[in-house]
């Protein structure tokens, strides 16, 4: 026992694809999620620093790197599950934690096990490391809801995605960051010109008034 | 709500596949597998008739045909999970219970709702119907195990779901079709040559003796 | 020879694809087609025995189940070939049967092989079950062909499937489930906004006025 | 029209699976395989020419690059069917040939009808340029199932196919450029190391013997 | 050493699919566009012959065939790459040759090696049959992008590359093929209804009008 | 330009597959091979910091989550190109550098310039962070290859990469995590039954030997 099930399993997360049972266009598996996580969140985390901000890196790297490593044992079915109430929800959380306890005791080696322990568990905390993961989760949420959106599927779960993405990004609008990626960043993904432009554009502009975002935007224009 | 949704959620069945997370030669999505274990069941009903024993075909092709309509929900996600203890794997049926539950009432027109929360429960019970489906859905994961191990495939899961699915089968050895089914099918799935012929038979031999099965069946002679 | 070479044949049926050779957004295997159109025959069984008409169920299950596996042998080539007149239908079909026939004498046991003729011939006549499984298949053609019309498919073979699907559907209007088929299904699955949703809703009241359904569907408001 | 019909035709081959509904490693499609014969007809073409031969090469290439179009309308079926006798493979074949000759007149301007009547005509005929293009399209056969049956595919199919393409190449013996692929060629491809290695040599040494090759191959040593 | 590895080779261009790392609703191989590309060239030959031109068929099918395969060094990376300016494109072409070059030297036995060179050069030059292989491979590329257009692809790629392409194409406007093709074939495949059509319809008309071309195409009437 | 591009780019790294144009029976894509290599990398790195060394965690996160990151541009065509000599090798490297300078100056908003030019370089330097990436990248590698090897790829490149890189961990022997690996990890990879076992114990064995490491590791005992 001495990490080899847990390096094998890595190349599992590349074979569990992200809102199963539903029709897309692309698709896009744990592993590879993960990796444009840790990426947006080293974005992120650039823009904090660039405004002052102190980050630590170590913790967002770790934080975002590991934030789904759990889903390799139920898969990717919180998400998308419209018939789960929350407390359904819950329950499934729970499950899924009680499988990464126990599967760490049994493949990491002892003299690791506490470390992994700290590593597995949520990392969406209060923390500045913790809201970033959540934003840059997001993000990677809105950009993959809006590629089936914009290639025309006619899923209305990608645009409940899509809405429900950004909700939780703006949860976070006093970032630095999140200012950067609303004022910068989403104006960009909403210009050019596709199938369903004007309902996201008006769904967009809805969410950012419901949480007081006050600048004109002028999407894609 | 005139089943327009559940017509729809079939679809989605297509796209749901058996043991994620797995590498696999060959992918089996739920809808395929519902489709074979029915057609295992009718032959297995129909040597149950061919030996006089009453078949309530009706109650047969029911059950065989819904038996995974509700992994839609949280897909195949129960057999594989070796990490999962009897409990959380018994935590995670009610979950997909309660999924199942709250989809009728939203989605199934009322005057429906009573034969389909009938049809989508579990179909396993002690009569010979639903022992005929405990039997063909094993004989199917028995084949699709097999194929892996027959190519070649590495992951030691296989070996255990083939050991796992004939001693299930096994404990329905009482029924004519199972008789058959060791008599006349298991030896030819096991001749011919391929690279982990012999340790399958062992495994095999070894159930069966286990089972005390006595007759001889020269596997792969 | 006791039905192995039948049993493994069934997951051929997983991998011969629906209309070769067309580009589609999604593929449906033969055994997922089966799946549905079981899972939609057993529905419209329904809606008829709760208008109060006798269903042979084992019957219906057996018609809808078995309906193409011979297309194990020549593969889901008769639909989509435009350049065939029905004279060479005809002969294709003929072959096909050729080749069903020839298949049972050689793998299926004898004492089974009557019922095995009888359950793999053309189960599409003139009884209700046979007319169920006529508007099943139908049925999930036109959920098949809405799905690529809806994510924008230019092939305009969809729109002639789509046609030619609800034409055949209203061939069985005297149904009851066809019926309900047309009051209660049909506008929810036209409704919601995608591409070529107008030329959808003329294209089906010009199919439905031409049969003299005279209800008005408001569809798609 | 004006060839729009027929050079948007093209890319249906590249959706059109040879041996379809088996399971296989690698799968090839329509257009990959004319495109590989032509490749190898080319080559066998040079060796031709090389000892002395005078190569049609316009007749070749034209041979070749279309002798499998008219699977556009009905898949690869002749090859893979298993329980087709002559007769049967025989009306298929007239069936296909139908629907070409219906395609041409159809869509093809009437000015190059003449033409392409006599392309897509069959093209192994007693001509060098037939046989070149007889064993060009085994060559390719006998790769693509030494493909499968050197990663191990269980499927004794590959094996018979393997077989009866050295068996209908070894018709050609008399060609120079069968000679070539015999000694310079054959040996280089059962070399190596692989699973059913010394299957393949036995059977391979069989079929030589049969055709009165009296060189000795040394095979794989 | 006796083209064994050049026959395997064939099947690796089964595997290395154009324009990699954009989002595309078709794949298309290099081997399957080789394929497309000879089956375009024949019939722009034929066009040519038609109208009285002599056309050398053996070196216009050799050019063809062979134009693309030494992408099987550095797959299809020259056309997309967007950051490449005509230096670096210049030097990847400069490496792709060298590697041809040091392939032919490796694999090709001695008496062949020649012919190989001449073969796997870069064909399309100052002859008609290198002008008609500079055509047709534009014609499939035009093909492909529109395939993509027409179906939605966001990608500003295929539309960029739809102009390159009908650009060049008209760089050869004086040859009787491509003036065929603009007549004849260019409005069929602008006709039918999609979803940028009228985008597609002012593009082409621009590049027209730039290249004087006077005639009125009246398309998508 | 506020990373809106650079953003969306990820997505395409999702769709380069490592090692294109051979047989595999897994796809690696780029993003998930990233992932991957970063979390090898953090265990690596925890190894160190247990045996008492400082590990730079900012520096080796940002070394292991971009090191691929450029071959968005040209694919992964380095490792696999057999018939490039260094000096060609040398020359593709060099183009890519400039393409990913190019992209940075052009899609980067310029405050960040400087940050990505530093993050988008090669990170293998003599640091321990940049040994520790070689490493990773390495192990990632040598799984990879394992895989295909494991399942019967007959490709003989699997087997030399597989060499080469644990020929490359070996040369980074003094580190504590590749003592680690070699002891606790490799024996692991290599137990179990598989088909080529006893070769590739041969070859580990003989690379370990020459890298004079004394230590018997008693392979797959």
């Amino acid at each position: 026992m001495g990490m080899h099930e847990y390096i094998k399993s890595l190349s599992d997360l590349e074979k569990i694809y992200r809102c199963p049972g539903k029709f897309k266009f692309e698709e896009h598996s744990v592993a590879a999620h993960s990796f444009k996580v840790t990426k947006i969140a080293q974005f992120l985390g650039t823009v904090e620093e660039h405004k002052g901000n102190e980050v630590d890196w170590k913790s967002l790297y770790e934080k975002a790197l590991n934030h789904d490593y759990s889903e390799i044992f139920i898969g990717d079915i919180k998400t998308p599950v419209k018939y789960a109430d929350p407390d359904l929800r819950e329950r499934l959380a729970n499950v899924e934690e009680s499988m990464t306890k126990h599967f760490i005791e049994e493949e990491i080696p002892e003299e690791f096990q506490a470390i992994y322990h700290n590593r597995l568990k949520e990392g969406k905390d209060e923390t500045l490391e913790g809201k970033i993961l959540s934003v840059a989760d997001k993000v990677d949420l809105l950009y993959e809801s809006f590629g089936e959106i914009q290639k025309g599927n006619p899923e209305i779960l990608f645009t409940q995605i899509y809405q429900e993405s950004l909700d939780t990004i703006l949860e976070f609008k006093e970032l630095a960051s999140v200012n950067y990626f609303l004022k910068e960043i989403l104006p960009d993904l909403l210009s050019g010109e596709f199938t369903n432009q004007s309902e996201l554009e008006t769904i967009s502009q809805n969410i950012l008034t419901r949480h007081n975002i006050e600048q004109t935007f002028a999407l894609g224009e």
